[in-house]
């Protein structure tokens, strides 16, 4: 397995990325790209602790070398339950900010498990044993991986082959018989500037018209053709006043194909287009059982960060404030509880994957995308207004003001100026500086909107039952 | 075991039961009580159907002999799931309307399991051997039994000792060798007119002063002194106008306690202030554990009268509509889930009893509690404003109009008028009836106020360690 | 004007009423229906209070005589406020339940007078003169009137033209020279069985399709045809168990036209099918400013209960206690302001009607509608359990038991237990009785249902502009 | 009135103004502060413009010359709703960033002539006369002026004689015979480092022994001792990134008073202590007031932002969609309305002053504080990911991957790739950017806390009324 080092060099491979409208040759130079390298690369050192070897570190399938958990396929409830302590804990272990070295990239390899199977079985492809040789490669490389899903779409109302410009989705543009070429452009492609292969498939269910848009393969990120456009992020944070932002960031990208080629042995769906709803639907439930793992470390630093700064301010009693806390517990306690609910509940599917219960993750999932405002809320009405107000650490440095900052910015008897601060900052990049932008938005949207996941819940719950029990007590129909 | 039969019979006992202000000397014959009874006898005909045998039957820790489930002193996760699933069918075959003969005793018992083993080990008190033989007594003759808990009270704000009136609060007034004479009055005393024997615990924490205060004990119903007054309840109400309360009903009282007698064998507490908190705690939690799994049923109840009545109006699809199913299969899933959570994360006490987890039982609770009112109104939202303004059965009978009321009140092909208004009935019935008055409150207040369960929540809550990751990560104290 | 008992006997005029499945003769004699007919005798007698004489009556804009203000068309704003104090002055002296003998009456009169107006405009019709004529009588004869514009409607999916059956909607099945037939059944006709005449028009906007449906016309009750089968309601209830449901109701009834002939003169529309949407909306407007101002007495009648509940209990300044009396002040305060705001601001009309603002009612109405049952939650969480399960009028008076109650059921000092029982009765006949189960509907569904109101409130507001400074702001388009 | 220009060179006047740990000499020259200056310059060129002229400019009531209206004392609800059309007009048009020139300002004076009237009553004080000097001088010299109120506060559960560290409040340390000097710091001095004075009043009710901390005052910024430390800002944003943020922008500022002295006739209360709740809780009416007044457009702003996002996104007319509009609306609608009822329900005072509502005023401060997360939350629903993840102006202009962003980011037909990203960066500026940062925390502090609102809602409401009701009804007491 590889370690920090060896992934950051990796990543001098000829990539063609852009940030604030640059061409970045050596992206571990640039010191925006830098700081998500950095945080991607504390995955590959979390094995390197003892205490946390034997929950990173699992022996192949395949191979029985030593891989990284993260490709473990889990076969049971315990399974699941392990690779949401891996995600958790390797989250807790960057600032509650999650990594994305593997996650999205298993999460696929995992749909990928469950649909080629059923692919090959309605049409005899070979989709499986190729899916199985890209993922023994990918484990054997210690790779890291992004995911590429999200379609630009154009007009949401059309379909893909309805839409005017015909590359809103990703289409294969050319087939030869060594492979195929692809044209589009996907949206909200986490990681892609910074790990070293692309997974990629459809977004939704299609249609027989739309086949061509039925695609899904995995590429090295520095193929020739792919291009990708980082979302803006700055470089130049400092830790007192952006405690998270300035060391854990993710990175979102748009990943442009411009006429990209795919090799026959890296194609797992190709015109299928019974089965991209299928794929699309299987990911979407193995990301938000991802989801609920990751988002559960932030969820206790809210928590953490609201009873430290009203302990602070001297009001950890006072009734109001309690009252937030415990709309906190709850909050959190929910993605937790049906996060690990997911897991025990699993459904084994024909070819043995555990599969997350398909209803408890979108409630999960649901749950902590539409209640985060409101949770957030609470740690800003908690805090009071310094996380907007207070003065920079540029500001303690300068003799002029730094003493007068200390005097005037303690708390209760105990809590100094410096600490209080510091916590306000916290506050502050929690909820409002351009990381948390990301998060307002990202939580809301990673993993698909609060509505694709609303529909998901109705349709997995078994309503017939409980309409079934309603007739025979009232003996009708 | 006893059958339906033989509890009915064991009614008439010379208890002192008032309900609309008539002392009623046979309560078996009185119509509205005998609905109460009929309905608390299902529970004694659910173990004849073989399906349900195992569910409900058990073999006695002690004797070996055959007792209902409810008895079974819990000794890990699985043995809690089984008594959720317990209540759960139990309910779900009266109605979803729970049926309390057993649930709450047996709740109390397995408190007095729990925190007996402690004050025995403080002060060498012999609670739980008389503890183990009422259980024993209580299992073979197969009785019900109520709980007497919620004191009077007085003002709120002052401690039993403190009260003008010294009887707000149950209160021993003579020590006798052979036993206790105690005086008061216990409030929202379910099912104490239709059952058994009543057990009873102090409803909160005391002080040293208030010590007197601090008894537990179990008692027949038709003890010397003992009045109960039972809520009102009507006794002609037909199964079409009324599908639930006409025939599905617990009831609750207020039973006064003057001058009675215990004997020193059914003392369970008599003095040991310190563990008067600790054992209404303890219960608490037992009850609320109870509460999730009666209350889930009718939260199935309420998504499939909302899924038939939108269906029978034709616009089972609409967007509303819809929005609102998903809220219900949210509400229901949370209580399930978290209840499901409870058992499975039990915390084993010293003498061996599964405890539900008091962190996720509050939760639970506090989500179908606090939630009630809202899914109540979805339900109402969806099925529209005949609940309020239909018609009668007597009035379908009625050759003058029932004609037209069948004529005017189908709703989409298929859908005739007798069926539309026996759900538009049931609606009427989960919401705008007396029966509905008693679940309105009840799912408020049973099992302890909405504010109970958010100072547990926060109590329960590993706050603390949210705090230190904060300070860690921002290197502070 | 008439009194309340020449209102009674105006009643005795062979009217086709149902019951509980009886055709009541003499409706006046009949328990049930004579205490809704007492609460709407109480409006007869209100201009009889010296200090309410100048709120309930004006003189006739066309005769000069005196007459019910709620006849008087509103040309101003002071005059629509004036009209919503009458009618939240009537409503508050009858135990806060609307009275509704002229309240519906005159918003059908005063939507006929602006969409006549357009009618006779457009297709050169006199309905605008039939309306006057009808006023005037309604006026000098003090009528009670009923309105009745909510159709079966079967399957709501489908225009009235598509159904199944063809009488789902109220239809004309015969043109005369002197008038026309009507077929069909409307649904919760409020106060029809006790008023003198009966207001109808199209419940919905209709295609040329729907011609046959498009009809309004009034009609006195006792019509030959009209068959009215009233809601189910009790005539047995004391004033100390059921202090608002023994007194005060409004019946919802289902009102069917068998062949009903209508005589020319009172037809308001026959056929215009593009001014059904038009006269249902602008009803609907008017309506719904009738809805806010009788709800307002009802959401401070909330704020009462709560706040001498948790008095009477000793915890009025409990924090969690505090908080739920803030947020029912701001229920109330909501339906008011909103109220008052609509007719500030209302809209005068071509024809010189003062109409409430549409917006502003829509956002009033839907307010008290979507967070009622919030606010019910609120009142039942203080009050605590008594309201379930208090003893009744009957236990306090017998000897046996009255005692006890008295001495048990007290509260902080000087809240004695019959006192504190009364404002739990109150509260459980707000929330939890069959009286309470017609307003958790009727406050849903009455004046139009939620997703009605919401429909309105995002065409009445102007968003282009909003988008408009949003481009301006962007510079694009 | 001076101008723009004016403005901006009165600023260089030698105070003592820090920014990210450094004196700034010339505030002026310096990016960050400029931005923030010209935003405030906005204001004295808004009365240049024809158009708005009439309601920007009045005559002063004592000299008769041209004066901004701010300063206009409001004697009727009319000048109310004009003083609201002002603020609101000024901020719409500075991109609905609030302005804050006069605003707090005007908010001061207009307490201090209420409570100053109270205080010469019962002391003998000259503070009226002083009041009177003090706001012609700064009518005349049309300067712009901020607001500090808030102290430090220590710990927050003590008053300020009770803390540890003496001057947690502003405290006098010295009284000479002409005038006094003060120590200590005031928080979230919004606009004190770009206005010419400072307005300084309590922030809280105090005790006797409170006395020396009761003090209120105007001094010019440029005062010697009075310290201002800016919150962070940035001076470097492109309009295109960052459409609000990097053009309209308050500045809020730590300001420290280090033994400043303040001259007699510029001090307006010293040591009344029983008026320093009076003037903190009427100043606190006057600026929420303000805060409605202010917030209006900025809600509209994210309707049009909301509405615009989804039809580029061809989703305007989907059911979830159209629910969040509808929210949006009654969110913008109740900020309104209750801005409006607040000015009509105007309590006129003893010496003439027309007081806005203060329980209609807190309700309306409290709902668009309350709501405001859950509706940012709607507007990044609606508008999808790419507010997080879209690429900046840069990225659009490099050739290599502006055509690529122009070929994939275009919406429904006729959406442009640029005008559609235009809409994202909005959406991003107004919730995830540093800008964003200050309005989710200055929205639900500034003007203060949600608590605070709450209390005052509470007791402003006449809840006996409602409680003498319920008792009348009931006939107790």
């Amino acid at each position: 397995m590889r370690n920090a080092q060896q992934y950051i060099e990796s990543l001098r491979d000829g990539r063609e990325v852009y940030i604030h409208g640059e061409r970045i040759e050596d992206i571990t130079a640039h010191p925006a790209l830098r700081k998500a390298i950095d945080h991607g690369a504390i995955d590959y050192e979390l094995d390197k602790q003892t205490e946390l070897r034997d929950l990173f570190v699992t022996r192949s399938q395949s191979t029985g070398s030593e891989i990284r958990r993260y490709f473990e396929l889990p076969k049971s409830a315990e399974d699941l339950l392990k690779r949401q302590e891996l995600i958790e804990t390797a989250t807790r272990n960057a600032g509650s900010v999650v990594i994305f070295m593997k996650e999205i990239g298993t999460d696929i390899l995992n749909a990928f498990k469950m649909i080629c199977y059923e692919m090959d079985k309605k049409y005899g492809t070979d989709y499986s044993a190729r899916v199985a040789r890209y993922r023994e490669y990918l484990e054997e490389n210690d790779l890291s991986m992004a995911g590429a899903v999200t379609d630009a779409k154009g007009d949401r109302r059309l379909r893909p082959s309805e839409q005017e410009m015909p590359y809103y989705y990703l289409k294969v543009v050319e087939r030869r018989s060594d492979g195929i070429v692809v044209r589009g452009c996907k949206l909200h492609t986490t990681s892609a500037p910074i790990t070293n292969e692309l997974l990629v498939l459809p977004t939704r269910a299609m249609a027989e018209s739309d086949k061509d848009y039925c695609i899904a393969f995995g590429i090295p990120v520095n193929t020739k053709g792919v291009k990708i456009i980082s979302r803006p992020e700055r470089g130049d944070l400092g830790v007192f006043d952006y405690p998270l932002s300035s060391r854990h960031t993710t990175l979102e990208a748009m990943t442009i194909f411009e006429d990209v080629f795919v090799p026959k042995e890296r194609i797992f769906m190709d015109g299928e287009w019974d089965f991209a709803g299928p794929l699309a639907n299987c990911f979407a439930t193995w990301h938000r059982f991802t989801g609920i793992s990751y988002k559960y470390p932030f969820a206790e630093m809210i928590i953490g960060a609201a009873a430290l700064a009203s302990d602070y301010n001297g009001v950890p009693k006072a009734a109001h404030i309690q009252d937030r806390l415990t709309d906190l517990v709850i909050y959190a306690q929910s993605i937790k509880t049906f996060g690990q609910a997911a897991a025990r509940e699993c459904v084994i599917s024909e070819n043995g994957v555990a599969y997350p219960n398909p209803l408890l993750c979108n409630i999960g999932k649901y749950l902590f995308a539409a209640n985060y405002h409101t949770s957030m809320k609470a740690l800003q009405e908690v805090a009071g207004g310094l996380p907007a107000t207070g003065p920079t650490e540029a500001d303690c440095r300068n003799p002029a003001t730094g003493k007068l900052i200390e005097r005037y910015l303690g708390g209760r008897k105990g809590a100094d100026a410096i600490s209080r601060l510091k916590v306000m900052k916290l506050v502050r990049d929690m909820g409002g500086t351009e990381g948390a932008g990301e998060w307002w938005v990202g939580t809301l949207h990673g993993e698909g909107s609060l509505q694709a996941q609303r529909f998901s819940i109705t349709r997995e719950f078994n309503v017939k039952k409980c309409v079934d029990y309603v007739k025979a007590l009232l003996e009708v129909e």
